[in-house]
Order: structure tokens, then sequence, then C-alpha cells
């Protein structure tokens, strides 16, 4: 019954990335712990990057950083 | 001092749906626990369907297989 | 496929309150939503008293100040 | 490495206000526990008033109430 | 910058697979979406059987059911 | 009615500390975005360090390394 939340940036994730995530995630889990794909959620959450801060600055900020580097 | 929080695919949940979902739980967390409504906080996630997976694929890819029996 | 993540104190929950919140929240989101009660998950997080917060002070403090009075 | 995740309403919060929210808490770990700022994730989740309950109303219930006084 | 939760029942994972959840979840964020593993949070929540319920039963029921038959 | 969970690493955190976290974010709130302290839950998760992965290495074995340095 494993229930996994992914959450990151929103900067253009795919639908095919989407399911990447998925199925790894899945696999994962039945392979090191035993869990059926059928009982395992995987739910991702995608974030605004000026609602994600790391480093004491917002994403959209150290973006901008590193774009004019 | 509860926090629940209700995590579905957003599938067109209404407001009436969401305030059934809010009375029930604060109801359930008071008959049960003895919690104060003023103290219950319910907040509800509504997940986009290629971003919730169950058994190794998107909700989007499950809806359409069951449409398309 | 519904997520429900329900966050009290743990001040002496029993098993029995436990099954009862469990029931109850897979019953109202087969009611309110039509979710099958299969593909329904209830997750109880039970939270010291020193580790919650409200009103600027812990749960610790404020039941020694409910008791007290 | 903490992980911190401030839910809010969905009430016009500015860019500035969530940079302040930012830095607030970052700075916050480092002072009280020590925590490196690099090492320090801060989200921001704004959640619709229709999607969040207390006291078994919606917000948005609530600021209707509050506007009509 | 990834934040990943793992939420399991606590049924004996050993420090050699919460590892393994690590890395795979830290190969994965990178294989498919780019993201550098020092950015990679993974945190595994391990929740007692009697907290965690689905199909309106326990996990604790559901394994002395499985264990009976 | 923000939410707010802190989530660390457990590694002896005092109710002092857990206070002064409790109070800060409290008043973060209140200065930012004016929300009342009556209706701010701030709640403190510790994870084991064997659950808490960072580049592709648990705090357990990042802390080891430190150490030895």
């Amino acid at each position: 019954m494993p229930y996994v939340n992914i959450r990151v940036t929103r900067e253009g994730v795919s639908a095919e990335q989407k399911l990447a995530l998925i199925e790894g995630v899945t696999d994962l889990l039945e392979h090191v712990l035993n869990k059926k794909p059928a009982d395992t959620f995987v739910v991702i959450d995608e974030v605004d990057t000026d609602n994600w801060g790391v480093n004491r600055e917002s994403v959209t900020s150290r973006r901008r950083r590193e774009a004019a580097q």
C-alpha cells in the first residue's frame, strides 16, 4: 500500500516524463519491498518556481542567476 | 487540532461536493475523537489525472481504457 | 484513487477509533464522490503534543492550561 | 536538511510575500537548529478557498460572512 | 530541488532497503528530469499497520486475513 | 488558516527549540500575511536519519562521514 508523493518545480514536465516517474517508482517499490503495483499510488505535484525556496531565495530567482551566467 | 488532507483526482468535483467532504470529515472527527469543529482543518487537493499513477499507469490512461470498454 | 491523511495529536487514540475513522472517511468518499473503497487509502498520523503548535503555543502547554482551570 | 511546507489559502499572496516567507523560515531554522540555508527547502502551497474547510464550512463561505458584517 | 515522500507500512523495512529506495528514486529523478542528486531529498515514512486503511479495513486486519488463508 | 509542516531529522530537538519554531513561524505568518495566530497550525515531524536521503545517501551515512573528518 505505498503512497509516494513527488514534488518538483513546474518547469515543463511532459506527460511522458510523468509516466516514466510513475513506472520507475512503482517498479522500485516492487523490487525493493515486494509491493504490488496495483497497491502503489504515485502523486506528482508541480510547484511554481516562485513558491519553492532553497538557500533563502526562490527557484525563480535562482534560475534567473543561472541563465545570466 | 486535526488537520485532514484529502487528495483526489481533478475530475469535476463541485463546490457542493467539497462542502459535503468538509462537513463529513469534521463531523466524523467530532463523533469519534471529540474534536471541536472550530479546530478541524480540512484541505482538499485536486490532482490532474496525468499526475496520479496507480498500477504503473496514469489515471488518464486508466480512464481511457475504462471508457473504451 | 483517493488518499486521505488524518493528522491528530497523539493522545490515546485506540485501534477501534482508528478503524472508525478509516470506515467513516471511506464511506464518505464513496457517498459524495462515488469512489470505490478498494481504491481509498486512509493514513492516520499521530503527532506528539510537543510537536503541534496552535496559537503560538504547543498543545502540551495548552492541555496543561486547560487541566489547571 | 529541513523541508518546510507552508499551506495557505489562495488570496493574492505576492511574490514579495512569498520571498519573505522563504527568507523568514530559512533564517528561523538556522537560528534555532543551526540548519544551513543551502539545505533548507521551503514549499508554499496556495489552496483555493473552496477547498479549505474550517469549523465545518469553506473559507469561501467564511469570507462571505466576514464581508457581510 | 525535488522532494520525494515515500509512505509505507511499518513492517520491517531494513536500512539496506531504505538506502535502495533513496538511491533508486534519486537516480530516477536524475535520468528522467535531469535533477542533480545533491538537490534531491527522499523522506521515508513508516506507518503502523493500525494507522493505514484500505478498502475500509486496517492493514493489520488485512494481514491477519491473508495469514489465515 | 495556515498549516505549516516542518520536517527535520530526529537529532535531539528539544521542547524549547520546538516552541521557538512554533512561535517563529506563527509570528512570521502574522507579519507577512496578517494571519491570526489562533488560526495557525505548526506541525513538526522528526524523521530518523536512516529515513532521510540527500545526494543519494542517508543522513546517517552523511553524519558518519562528517564525524570522521
